[in-house]
């Protein structure tokens, strides 16, 4: 690949490069001076960002079709046209590489998180020796089989698999891509959590197969089951609840709406040899609280971790109403001197609403609580601290009487 | 101690019943009908709590004289009047120390955080075989001998210290009260953190001198800086830095204003055997970051842990200031690639600005920063999720460019 004499400019209008100029690293439609020109630009195009004065702030991806037109990949003012090249997205990787390394022992783990390790758009998932790769803007689509050949220049991964379907891609107007894209699949991938080896499927599981922002969550409940009867709603694919049985959990059921999710986690209770104290039960998550509640089941530890209520801002004040159900609803499945895992992955909802209202569903089911753990996704999932927004998952651990 | 036959009775206003009654454990001076009846309670005095049609509440304990005249301690509306008794404490102790027992291989905790287990206005912090006791209320005061009590039945610990001097105690009408209580003291008590022995000195050091608080966050620290260099600013008595060298830190400078605290930080570097890579300085917190930018040093860890900048609400926007131009100072001092670890210990100040202004600090700096954790107190320190005000600790790890 030739490296180009130039790029694109793009100029941000006067009054409206202060953020950027100030660390943020997106640049809003309404914010930039989109001529004739600008507008030709094929959405995913490099292109240098400059102030409204014309001094360059860095290289950024842009698309004008979205909201977010352009997105700062380097932040330099005197960066070469051709800078953000293979060698650029292997420096990123190396040290997103080296971050994981320092607090995973095992492969396992989101190596790239977009933004939070300057590689906006870009997502990815490390299962071993199988990458997964979501592109999920038309920059990061454009600059794919660069990322990729980065990619096997520092990992050398035997299987790289595109999985393209994220909402957003709609978004940048990108289609559906789901696909090996390098190596081969020898042996089905895996993800290998708290010593039970989960198999995932990248190819037709749910996003890239797996959910590694709860890992650490994963972690504490499994320690707090230990000895004691543990219920998961929404256990999609079972890593809460055999995370907890490994660890030393006398029972868990584990709940979801649906089957093959369910079908999955029970294979993998028998591969592991966890079958024997597993439950499982097929159910809408509020269907199956009201009903354990009506049996009279209680259990030591209870995880729900539900899908997310509030995909919008308009959805808000509904959601804020469901974490209260839903914390009532599991509050009174919790046993005397129990524990609650209870999260929110609604990017909308701020962590000190989804408190609130969970400390209230505690209060009507007529139980005290205390949170002894609050927390969001794992190291693995780096936040740039001016995108607040991008911190998506909170959780809570609670204490109940 | 014979049992109470019955309890003065402390009504709410009408209208003013509602968010206690759903949850909240504080009744404020203005939402309570004081009478001549009620304002001869004297101070620290348990009674009934009820709504203002009567009906109970709980048990509270009492003091007309501060704003939050009532903290209810056991919440039930059909507790006899004796119910708060010794059996009651030794149950509330028995879950603080089952909880900590879960997430704690050492006797080295906090183990009662005030409302956050159920004893409003206690403090306990366990030492091994020492605990050092505060009774920041009335109420507690009140109940200071019955808490002896059952924390020897509990726990039997070898030595109690009393160590009321907090200001808080000042607001309560409650005088200083620092002494050895119950046991004897044969050897110096110390707290033991990844394996350096920190000794301790609960009767003249700081607070119960010892900061369980940052324990999670210094084991964090501890695993980025292996290998590296760490720079602690405002290191009290160097258990950042003597964790990092531990876990296998190249070298650490330790930084603090305050010289008996330097003195045992050094003191315990020596003890441990990690003198030979530890250097010290005393300085300002302020003063040494821009000596040390001057110097050109720079370095793989900062960890800024500085007192409270907002001691009140009306310190806030000069404390976000200060953090601001705290995070500038120290993100120059950090070697590219390295890690910044900052906090806030300030209720006064909400985690989302205190992001906020050290990501433009580090923006400031020309360092681009990513949030890797955030966190606050540990496990230990249980937050009642109606009080987040109580949650005062809030601290982030970010990697810089």
């Amino acid at each position: 690949m030739t490296e180009p004499s130039s790029l694109p400019t793009i100029t941000l209008l006067a009054g409206h490069d202060r953020r950027v100029s100030g660390g943020h690293p997106w640049a809003y439609s309404n914010e930039l001076r989109l001529d004739a020109e600008a507008k030709a630009i094929p959405p995913g195009t490099l292109v240098r960002l400059s102030r409204a004065d014309s001094k360059p702030i860095g290289i950024a991806t842009f698309n004008r079709n979205t909201l977010i037109s352009a997105r700062l990949i380097l932040r330099s003012d005197t960066a070469r046209p051709g800078a953000v090249n293979r060698a650029f997205l292997e420096t990123r990787l190396r040290a997103a590489l080296a971050l994981r390394e320092r607090f995973f022992d095992a492969p396992y783990y989101r190596l790239v998180h977009a933004e939070g390790d300057g590689l906006p758009g870009f997502i990815v998932d490390r299962y071993g020796d199988t990458c997964v790769v979501q592109a999920n803007t038309a920059g990061a689509e454009a600059l794919t089989e660069l990322l990729l050949d980065a990619l096997e220049a520092v990992i050398a991964p035997a299987a790289i698999i595109l999985r393209n379907d994220s909402p957003y891609r709609e978004l940048e107007g990108l289609k559906k891509d789901i696909r090996l894209a390098r190596g081969a699949i020898a042996t089905p991938p895996q993800a290998v959590e708290f010593g039970v080896r989960h198999g995932i499927d990248p190819l037709d599981g749910q996003k890239t197969g797996w959910f590694f922002d709860l890992h650490e969550a994963r972690g504490i409940v499994a320690r707090l089951a230990k000895g004691g009867t543990l219920l998961d709603l929404c256990c999609h694919t079972g890593a809460f609840g055999l995370s907890a049985l490994k660890a030393g959990a006398t029972s868990a059921l584990l709940v979801d709406r649906a089957q093959p999710a369910l079908a999955q986690a029970e294979a993998t209770a028998r591969a592991n040899g966890l079958g024997a104290n597993a439950e499982f039960r097929r159910a809408d998550l509020f269907d199956a609280a009201n009903a354990l509640g009506t049996e009279g089941r209680r259990f030591d530890v209870v995880v729900a971790d539900p899908p997310s209520f509030a995909k919008s801002r308009k959805d808000v004040p509904q959601a804020l109403k469901a974490y209260r159900k839903l914390a009532q609803g599991v509050a009174t499945l919790v046993a005397p001197g129990g524990f609650l895992f209870i999260a929110s992955c609604s990017h909308n909802i701020e962590t000190e609403a989804f408190t609130t209202e969970v400390a209230r569903g505690i209060a009507n089911a007529g139980r005290e609580g205390r949170i002894i753990v609050a927390g969001g996704a794992g190291a693995d999932h780096p936040v740039h601290p001016l995108l607040p927004e991008t911190g998506y998952l909170k959780w809570l651990v609670l204490a109940l009487d």
